[in-house]
């Protein structure tokens, strides 16, 4: 089978790891990536020997100047790959879409963008059937796509009925907090309910799910408190059990000395991910609590790793190359190594 | 009348703030503050004209050797004192119980104490008239302050269903977060529900109450998110007559630029409150969102303030010297400049 020939524009914070991934996946081929920056940061693409392309004849001149042999500018990498992953910043992206159209080249949206730019707004576990060969689709932002896990898990047991979620959110990504962090303090999202719970409607309009969102000064994670209605009494086990149907929701223990969000991340590099990257919902089984017919818990998401597969699942699901959404989360998780349990 | 003649045992956080409140009370008289340092901050207690007094006699010859010239040991203190506000840390009110009941003196302990080291729980606006001429009750922490007084409020409405919160506890206090901070991380409690929803059930076990909670790193203040199910569907109108009902709850505008801890924080400074301190809860107005039977807000809670004024009504309670709960909440709010809106 030929492989899927894959374009990623912006190699930032999510592009240089999609990047990676894809270069993981047996099915699909990194046919470069794109950028106008000429620093360090580009560097890292050449030493990994991926092909870099500019996005125009300006910004290859400078790449040239900086020492960086690029294979060409966006034209170039356009027409030769099968889909685009755009990972460029907000307004940028809303330009992209036009050009990735006129050439009629499927695409992927990061979750800042509106659904409707797409009109598909995707989570693998949830609805990876109706975005097979669609031309285009957005995967849904980080804290999003950890409520469509979630609630996806609860809802396939039969036990959601509604959802009320608190979500402390980390205040800039680590590598650029010198620039854009907070301190001492805490950012309310000025609405409540905040834009989280309507973006997941957008994956499943069935959730009832309201947020409240909180920026705190810290870069490691996002957390989330839950409170969700069931529709009936339950106990844990039967909650535990629904959440791990879920092969993209890990379990972690408060009483194994995972109290707080630097431990966790500290895992993560003890057992060799990339960038300490944790593309599971981190959710303290031991902190779970049910009372009657309400579950409470509290789980971690890493902002810059959790759309990592979800991404490369939505290239599959674009370019129809697996139709069985099962089939393709298991190959994504075992390139990644995503799992239920860390150790 | 004669006035009530006050000891504060431990001139920490709290103490130093009872002792300038109850300075300011017409109806009390401090008669002296009670403790072991010998540093600046007792030195502060001698600026003041505060009697001083150290714990025992020890602690008497180490304060005249850094010359504090104390007023005598505890024993004298509680023998001249008609109540004591015990503002030692944890494990040493425990053992001054029995001390103070052994005098025969009536006392107040903090939030940290246990409910049954008193068998009475104190929130002026809820359980006042239960408190009267009682041997001794316990201030209840800022959290479960800040909780007794909005779901009261609600309750008192007849809006008061069940209350669902998630808390953001400050990681320390702000004199001490060289010594007892945390970085960069969010570590929560262990157990959900956490220990402030049953501590508001200790003063109102009518509470359908259920928290958790999360220590965050900044020091300004606690913030609560609040997911509550109303009795019925009603308006946002309703909601904020309900909390208008209370004098120690205080409205602020998201939009008028106070929009994160810090800026409500500068503003207490500004208005010149001492230490910028802020005794109301301070409620997001524009935040509150009503959504059919069920409202959300957050609000702000200064730990290090917001139980002064509880514990000025607490002492009038205790020795009887004002019957009428709303009578005391007043010349309390007024000596203190409690207000329903900050300008």
């Amino acid at each position: 089978m030929e492989k899927i020939r894959v374009a990623i524009n912006g190699y930032g914070v999510i592009g240089k790891r999609v990047a990676d991934a894809v270069h993981l996946q047996e099915d699909m081929e990194l046919a470069g990536v794109c950028d106008v920056i000429t620093d360090w940061r580009i560097q890292m693409a050449v030493l990994k020997k991926y092909p870099v392309f500019a996005s125009d004849d300006m910004f290859k001149t400078k790449m040239n100047e900086a020492g960086i042999n690029s294979s060409g500018t966006l034209n170039d990498l356009l027409a030769s790959s099968d889909i685009i992953v755009d990972c460029t910043p907000k307004k940028i992206a809303a330009q992209n879409i036009e050009l990735y159209k006129k050439l009629g080249k499927k695409f992927i949206l990061q979750g800042g963008e509106k659904h409707e730019a797409t009109g598909h707004s995707f989570s693998a576990e949830n609805n990876y059937a109706t975005a097979i060969n669609l031309d285009a689709t957005r995967v849904v932002s980080c804290n999003t796509t950890s409520i469509v896990r979630t609630l996806t898990a609860l809802k396939n047991a039969g036990l959601l009925l509604k959802a009320r979620g608190t979500l402390l959110r980390r205040a800039t990504d680590p590598w650029e907090s010198h620039l854009t962090g907070i301190m001492n303090t805490l950012v309310p999202e000025k609405d409540i309910p905040s834009h989280q719970g309507p973006d997941a409607q957008s994956v499943d309009p069935s959730f009832n799910v309201i947020t409240s969102a909180v920026k705190v000064p810290e870069t490691l994670s996002h957390l989330h408190y839950w409170n969700v209605q069931l529709t009936r009494k339950t106990d844990k086990e039967e909650v535990l059990d629904a959440f791990n149907k879920s092969t993209r929701i890990a379990m972690i223990e408060y009483s194994d000395e995972l109290a707080a969000n630097n431990t966790v991340k500290e895992l993560m590099l003890a057992i060799g991910r990339p960038y300490g990257d944790m593309y599971e919902v981190a959710l303290w089984q031991d902190m779970l609590k049910v009372v009657g017919d309400e579950v409470f818990y509290a789980y971690l998401v890493d902002n810059q790793a959790i759309v990592i597969p979800e991404t490369i699942d939505a290239i599959r699901a674009l370019t129809g190359i697996e139709p069985d959404a099962e089939k393709s989360i298991l190959k994504t998780n075992e390139s990644l190594g995503v799992k239920q349990s860390f150790y």
